[in-house]
């Protein structure tokens, strides 16, 4: 990954190397924060709007005020994009509760920190075109997976758990129905009809995702929000994961036994042209 | 909170205000690390063995690699003591995978980041005289409670509801089942009998509870490590809350009910009376 050359952090367009953090940050102590990574296409943020209803309902949820308005937020963004020169790449940014001597309840003062940077990141064609495999493990996160928190260490475990057992993701399910993976969300196609889990409180809302469906609803493809089984899973003719840098990635083996005929299949690659309509048109 | 003046940091001693992380501290980005919080009585750290062995566990689960042995790591806590000079406090000791470019799996090469410093912090004995206030909220946390990680956003956030709705503490519960608290183990005392939480993957194996549930088995008090519902809970005798630094608090109110007859009963006091010469014999 190529570095990010400038950082926006506390107000200021600094040098990365001169960016450092209080160790009395609330991010450090309780992963007490939340962030967002933003997808840029031809220099500009690929739904923002998504983004920052979704950075906004999780700061509201933690209670943690933004420090900024959301078009000073984006406008910085914009130049963090021209600062790095990126076309194809990402933005990240996260906001923790602020730094205070270590104690659980929030600070009596304590002012937000943000911290954020852009750098290129390519598509990743080649998985996007050939799929990737993945490996089916326990969901063992809290109850709160719409929120984009910090708290992020069951997601680390379980990605890293898939890399170790020669998968590319893991994904997730709670006694069996399947949730989402690592860091993306997961679709099936059963006999042409779509199937995904329910945005509720056990997967992150994927701005992809919601991208997703509404183009499947326009090619007129039958889309069903509900839960599915493992067992769904693997009778499943099509599989894919969405995500902000993934896009749309087909999933062709899960658990070492093939999905469908282990090849990507005519939806993910109906949803993938529109998707690629749906960047360059803006 | 009295502030330490000097931090353990990168293996070096250093003042407070010389020491900052860097952003790319995997700690910051995804609190992927552990921490411990170790008691100071008379100058000497308290059940050291047990805070050691249990961080050692944390680690082995996070595939975190120990930067130090044990008897380094007990040499440098011992000289924060000195340094600080504490003779009642604490010592927070935590360790982030390391340093590295933002991407969920283990990075291919990073040192663990160790940051320690000790502080005073005395015993809070108007809380353990008097008792304090609990309510009871939902336990929403993943399901390797056990682990002492970085991921405390669910506790920052349940300790504070508490905070907001009057009380001190939340007594935690899934689907009726008592867990424990926030930030401490949580037992209860019917006709006699202690009833906690059995050490499983659904609470923190606190050190406190350990040296309580040994006292208890000195002192004669059957102990029963066996799950309790919330009607338990407010049927209870006595409730009290252990932990490092509350030590053995008596909970006297449990969502606006008294617990008992409103007071510390007889076998929370003589549990604190056990402590105590525990504390004091060493």
């Amino acid at each position: 990954m190529t570095q990010a050359s400038y950082i926006w952090y506390q107000n200021e367009l600094l040098p990365r190397q001169a960016v450092q953090i209080s160790p009395d940050d609330r991010g450090y102590y309780f992963g007490d924060g939340l962030y967002e990574v933003f997808r840029v296409y031809h220099g500009v943020v690929f739904e923002a709007a998504g983004h920052f209803d979704r950075l906004e309902r999780t700061a509201k949820a933690l209670r943690i005020p933004l420090p900024f308005s959301r078009s000073v937020m984006e406008e910085k963004l914009q130049e963090l994009i021209r600062l790095n020169d990126v076309q194809t790449g990402n933005i990240y940014l996260q906001i923790t509760r602020g730094i205070a001597a270590r104690s659980h309840p929030f600070p009596a003062y304590a002012e937000p920190v943000l911290m954020a940077y852009a750098y290129p990141y390519e598509r990743p064609l080649e998985a996007m075109r050939h799929g990737i495999s993945a490996v089916t493990g326990e969901d063992i996160r809290w109850l709160r997976c719409d929120l984009k928190t910090l708290n992020l260490l069951p997601n680390v475990m379980a990605k890293q758990e898939a890399l170790d057992r020669g998968a590319d993701e893991v994904i997730l399910h709670r006694s069996g129905t399947v949730t989402e993976c690592s860091a993306s969300n997961v679709m099936i196609v059963k006999n042409g009809i779509l199937r995904t889990h329910p945005a509720n409180h056990l997967i992150l809302h994927g701005i992809t995702r919601y991208v997703v469906l509404g183009l499947a609803r326009e090619l007129g493809i039958p889309v069903i929000e509900e839960p599915f089984t493992l067992e769904a899973l693997g009778q499943a003719d099509e599989a894919f994961v969405t995500g902000t840098t993934v896009e749309i990635t087909p999933i062709i083996r899960i658990d070492d036994r093939p999905v469908g005929n282990g090849a990507p299949g005519p939806i993910v690659q109906q949803l993938q042209t529109a998707f690629d309509t749906a960047i360059s048109s803006r």
